[in-house]
């Protein structure tokens, strides 16, 4: 593991020093992408997206991210204009532009623009926009080894499955901002939602594990199912460490002695402290020092990774 | 009540047909007003908005709109860049470039974009825009008779206050888009949600009121507490009907003899079928037609209007 190059390759194209989009069919500097604020991608968060990484020149899991991306858009019933194949072309070429090396490249589908004053959405045009930005973590770097200050937060709960489906990635974060001003304001950073049962739910962006009497336990429901939640499954199970999506009461989750959150946004990031307590001893545990270094080992596996091709098409 | 002027005034400027935004403190065509995709009013549905008539020239309770958006934007803790009088101006203002005697006026406050990677949204400086476009009818104008053919949802459930507050108005639709499928689906138009308690919430950007036992009941809790739903209940005071929010649950409002919906765009809008079956005898009952009148009456009402200068600052 390291920060990821900072550094811009000779393929940077001049203007995209924040990064590169893809809005209306052609390629244009991250800040100036732009949505109507017309469009019910807006207006009703009626949206969903997906976020893969580029690591050492390529795309990890691309087609994990991908395949989730098509079954939301599918789940909403919404209309991709892309083919995989032009939608892995459409993010390499982003990349290249950008010039990056280590990205974070979203892909967005929204319901589109009401025509006519016909409230009808299924009329209306789906549009489809991406970007690559340098990688983003959201525990910095620097605090890898200190790790993430959670709470479990008690003025919100998880919007339930009833409402809003949470395997649909979706933009419906009111309750996961309601927790990150809970977190802040009870001077931590991180929240963990629990749903109207008490059960953990996940986090604002990420997914969360517990090691609890020797067994690695993650959600099953009310969350995201995210890939890097997946891949320290697998990972787990190379390890030989039971592993498995269950339910995870908050008092299961208060007697995990290591703690750590998942996101495509920064891979294995450990817990340490919960509600101002100590986390075990307070310090990395081995088990997610391991799967840490297993997870950014798995970058470099070809049976994951797509090479962005920085030559051009 | 009457369909509203589509005629443009004379003070329409070249550009606006379709309406006019606010957006970086200049006016502009309402086609071009966009918003970052990066902007976590679009990224995390962290945005809060109010939706305020125009109608024969003036605008209706602008400040009991006014008060509600700033109220709004104070419960997500965010900072309003304009005092109300500045607000009231601003939207006057669009309304005249835009020419528009009846107009649907929108404000909108996004918490804005994340600056140098820092995710703490306490930093990022919240955003306002607004927009005025020709009024707009949830129930089409040449249906007003005819009524809203409404469907209590099966599939979804409205999203509890417990994690987004439904008082302060918010673009999570999420569960009321699903709420308006399943009403296509079952060959209707008009979803209405109930909680998790089978009481009814609201539907997609409606209030729903019920004439249960010569009462007239609204949702207390889970919804939002809309304008038009409070000037209904004066109304019906003013009438000398026993009116109050209260739990409602589904087999009340099965029971009754007239249903109606009210939003700012349609105010009172009768709901003449349920899940396919007639409401009372499928016609507009007369007590919903009494408050349809007055509602409109009311907007000529000095104490509630405030005019637009055409004329200009």
């Amino acid at each position: 593991m390291s920060a990821g190059s900072a550094v811009r390759l000779p393929t940077a194209a001049p203007g995209y020093e924040e990064g590169a989009a893809w809005v209306d069919g052609a390629c244009v500097p991250s800040g100036e992408a732009k949505v109507s604020i017309v469009d019910t991608g807006f207006s009703r968060s009626d949206v969903t997206y997906d976020v893969v990484a580029v690591w050492g020149g390529a795309f990890f899991r691309l087609d994990d991210h991908l395949e989730r991306f098509e079954r939301s858009c599918a789940g909403l019933r919404m209309t991709l204009a892309h083919s995989r194949e032009e939608l892995a072309g459409i993010l390499a070429e982003l990349v290249r532009v950008a010039g990056l090396r280590e990205a974070y490249v979203e892909v967005i589908c929204t319901r589109g623009v009401s025509r006519g004053g016909v409230r009808d959405p299924r009329t209306f045009e789906n549009r489809f926009f991406a970007y690559a930005v340098p990688y983003v973590w959201l525990l910095p770097v620097a605090e890898a080894d200190t790790g993430m200050d959670a709470v479990v937060t008690r003025t919100v709960r998880r919007i339930p499955s009833e409402s809003v489906d949470p395997t649909i990635k979706n933009f419906h974060w009111g309750d996961l901002t309601r927790g990150l001003y809970e977190a802040y304001d009870r001077g931590a950073r991180y929240p963990i939602l629990l749903d109207a049962d008490g059960r953990v739910t996940e986090g604002a962006g990420y997914n969360v594990f517990a090691l609890v009497d020797g067994r690695l336990l993650t959600p099953a429901t009310g969350t995201l199912e995210g890939i890097t939640r997946r891949v320290v499954l697998e990972l787990a199970e190379q390890e030989g460490i039971p592993a498995a999506p269950a339910d995870l009461p908050e008092a299961e989750l208060r007697r995990g002695t290591e703690l750590f959150a998942t996101s495509t946004a920064g891979g294995v990031m450990p817990i340490t402290s919960l509600d101002g307590e100590p986390v075990g001893d307070g310090r990395v545990g081995p088990l997610t020092r391991r799967l840490r270094e297993r997870y950014w080992a798995a970058h470099e596996d070809p049976r994951h990774t797509t090479p962005v091709d920085y030559a051009g098409a």
